[in-house]
């Protein structure tokens, strides 16, 4: 839907490809870590999301004529322009599989390439997976409690723009089971659902006949919004009223939705006198600002309700609404490189690395993610990252490693997998999550530690260049 | 940048078009009306933005092959297929003007066309409007304490994906001067600029060489970050040295940036350096997690900063990042319509109205805008909309109408403008409104009344449909 050109990117990108390309530096060899420092929501997990979206992007990712001139305007001179024209992204991308669980500290993905291509896709991707790991990482809270109900997302109103968009593509990977926005439906093969609004209800002279004409037109799918005047009193009654009708028809009223008052209350009567009227097959669906929390106090107050539809706080990420992942160098001109901080958590890790998954002998996650040196063989210890006093033994643990190449030389090198395989592998994996790291409450912390090599190599390149004047 | 197509809705909208088809209401008349509820950041006042995007967007709406396919795919019939694929918006608009100030309440947008057209375009103007409105007020609550101190959006990064574009544009109503986002200023013509990142610096062997590399590449826009290995005993002088080479070679650095510690501390200092060694003409930059209540603190311990760099919060509107905008049916199959509420404040207004800014009379805005009936003349008294004890007598005020048509049968009839016009129209508007309003404490609250006509015929509407079994 989005035409993505190489100057979606900040202007700095591209001032400093300008000087690399003046120092006929262009080709030299940079590995940047994606990496976030702060899981989303105060919970203890994220999933990973946007991958697919960027290989495509980054595939076919190029400078167009309009983009050249703005740069042309913009006093960038002729020889550079010329570079830009041919530029294609060629380099290597080494990412953990979307839909994983990912933790902060740890390359979540890893870019290898000459400076000025690794340098004129940082933005872009920051601005593709910070927002779908925010918004997978959302949805799958509301599928952890939602129990046995189905969940679709009603956002695109509220979204920020055509963020919507990827919002409801990254909520079906942390569980979302359809969206009421067809054109991401459309792109991303998404089930679309959806039922009836207000003003379907208010543009008729009565509610019945409201319904009534709704059932004519959808007798496959028709789910009727009872909340318009009086939910008890008038709606849910019509509703029975119609699907009734439907049944001597020989059709069957697929469902009723709630959005307003309380939920809980709302939907036990309305399951009584549903059921009393012999409509137990008709679903209850529920709507209104709903989020993890509330359809959490929903299940506790066994609320019969079939469907939840979220919107606002699901495609916004509310209350973050923003993950703050970074993109930081690691190697650059034959050396590794660290960015030095006033803050040990923030100096960053340097040379080209992997990262592993630890398992106890029976295949079970033991809770931790170990960074090492790309290299590095036969791990056997690692060390909490800003912590000089705290490490482990991780000899004896079995090591998953989860950096895999997904793009060589500017291409595709991974499968395309459809939405809802991704999908089921995040579940997978989230089972293998241990539940204490998955309450909202202070959940356990995930442990990212770094291999010896790794942690001598960059205390020693903090050594060096904490000496003033270099 | 997107290419949107009618089906950038949700599912309902199109299954109540199916209804309205089949019912033979196609062609019946309707007024929809756009506003929201809460002024956003517990402010005063909200900037509108994104009309001319949304526009320019309906005029050009269709549903394409694709779309139709997929609502194919859904069991939509053959003969709405047929319908929807000459489906056009031909409807009319009548709108604030895009940059005006508008409050709570009262109608920003209203819509009128046949049932189908307005309900298919619902989901698409809120999620065009909702969040360019959200990103317009927060640019604004910037603009108005960043004294002389320029504003450059840096956000697109932490955007929620694509929004980042629309974002740009919107901060530049709000009072922005530029962004880093390449893309928006080549797509909106907004000036963009930037500096270099830290991964520039690191990627050299030292700081000294990184400068003058990037002082090369930039004589005209060379600013320089300052902080990736100590701001004061590396930064700020290796930026001196390379300001002084520039002077030798008649090329002028352009200025510092500052990205972490004490902002205001490191601007002081630096300033003083930089005079002593006779760089009085380089600018400061600064950025870092900025918003309005830190860049406020920062010019009242009057820290010299030139301009202020902002990324998250400014893009994704925090900590709201929603605003609750609602598109509500007024009027249809002859009829004025109101959706009824537990809460008298979401009962909606009937009718097609227009909106009149209040004047004393020398011109002063008195702080308060009176919805009426659309063709209503002489209007003598507002009252309150939820409190019926409160009324005010406004016979005698001056009466600006703020709905303006600007579609008409799906055509644009009013002048595109250039954003800067929108953003100078736009600061115009706020200097009419009195500093109480603006305040970010416990702001005035600005009133919203509604006419004597349009209240007795809501309240006859709320008394007849409140009478359940409707």
């Amino acid at each position: 839907m989005i035409d993505y050109t190489a100057s979606y990117t900040d202007q700095y990108e591209i001032s400093m490809a300008l000087a690399y390309f003046q120092q006929g530096n262009a080709e030299s060899k940079s590995v940047f870590d994606y990496f976030f420092r702060k899981l989303p929501y105060g919970g203890g997990y994220a999933i990973f999301a946007g991958l697919d979206n960027l290989i495509d992007i980054l595939e076919n990712l190029k400078f167009d004529d309009n983009d050249l001139a703005l740069l042309k305007k913009n006093g960038f001179p002729e020889d550079f322009l010329n570079y830009l024209k041919n530029f294609r992204f060629k380099g290597n991308l080494f990412s953990s599989r979307e839909g994983d669980l990912v933790f902060p500290t740890r390359p979540v993905v890893v870019v290898e390439g000459n400076l000025i291509e690794a340098q004129v896709v940082e933005t872009l991707l920051l601005n593709v997976l910070n927002f779908q790991t925010l918004i997978a990482t959302k949805a799958s809270r509301m599928r952890m409690v939602a129990g046995d109900g189905k969940l679709s997302d009603f956002g695109l109103r509220r979204a920020q723009g055509p963020g919507g968009y990827y919002a409801s593509r990254a909520s079906v990977i942390g569980g979302f089971h359809s969206t009421s926005n067809v054109r991401a439906g459309r792109d991303f093969d998404i089930p679309i659902s959806g039922t009836m609004a207000h003003s379907f209800v208010q543009s008729h002279d009565d509610e019945l006949t409201a319904f009534r004409s709704f059932a004519k037109a959808q007798p496959q799918n028709c789910v009727l919004l009872v909340d318009t005047y009086d939910t008890l009193k008038s709606g849910v009654p019509n509703a029975i009223k119609v699907g009734k009708e439907m049944e001597d028809r020989g059709e069957k009223l697929r469902g009723i939705r709630l959005d307003s008052g309380d939920l809980a209350y709302f939907a036990k009567v309305s399951r009584k006198m549903l059921d009393e009227a012999g409509l137990d097959y008709v679903k209850i669906a529920a709507s209104n600002q709903l989020d993890e929390h509330v359809i959490k106090t929903l299940k506790e107050q066994n609320a019969p309700i079939d469907l939840f539809g979220v919107g606002t706080s699901l495609v916004i990420g509310r209350p973050d609404a923003a993950l703050d992942g970074v993109y930081k160098l690691a190697y650059a001109n034959g050396k590794p490189r660290i960015k030095l901080s006033e803050s040990i958590s923030k100096i960053t890790l340097p040379s080209k690395k992997q990262v592993y998954r630890l398992k106890d002998e029976n295949g079970k996650w033991i809770g931790a993610d170990a960074v090492c040196l790309e290299e590095e063989k036969d791990i056997k210890k690692m060390h909490h990252p800003f912590e000089p006093d705290k490490s482990m033994e991780i000899e004896n643990y079995g090591k998953e490693p989860l950096l895999k190449k997904t793009m060589e030389s500017g291409k595709r090198v991974i499968e395309r997998k459809p939405l809802e395989e991704i999908a089921s592998y995040s579940r997978e994996r989230l089972t293998n999550l241990p539940d204490e790291y998955k309450r909202f409450i202070n959940p356990h912390v995930y442990k990212v530690g770094i291999s010896d090599d790794l942690k001598v190599q960059r205390d020693e390149l903090v050594n060096q260049w904490s000496k003033p004047g270099k």
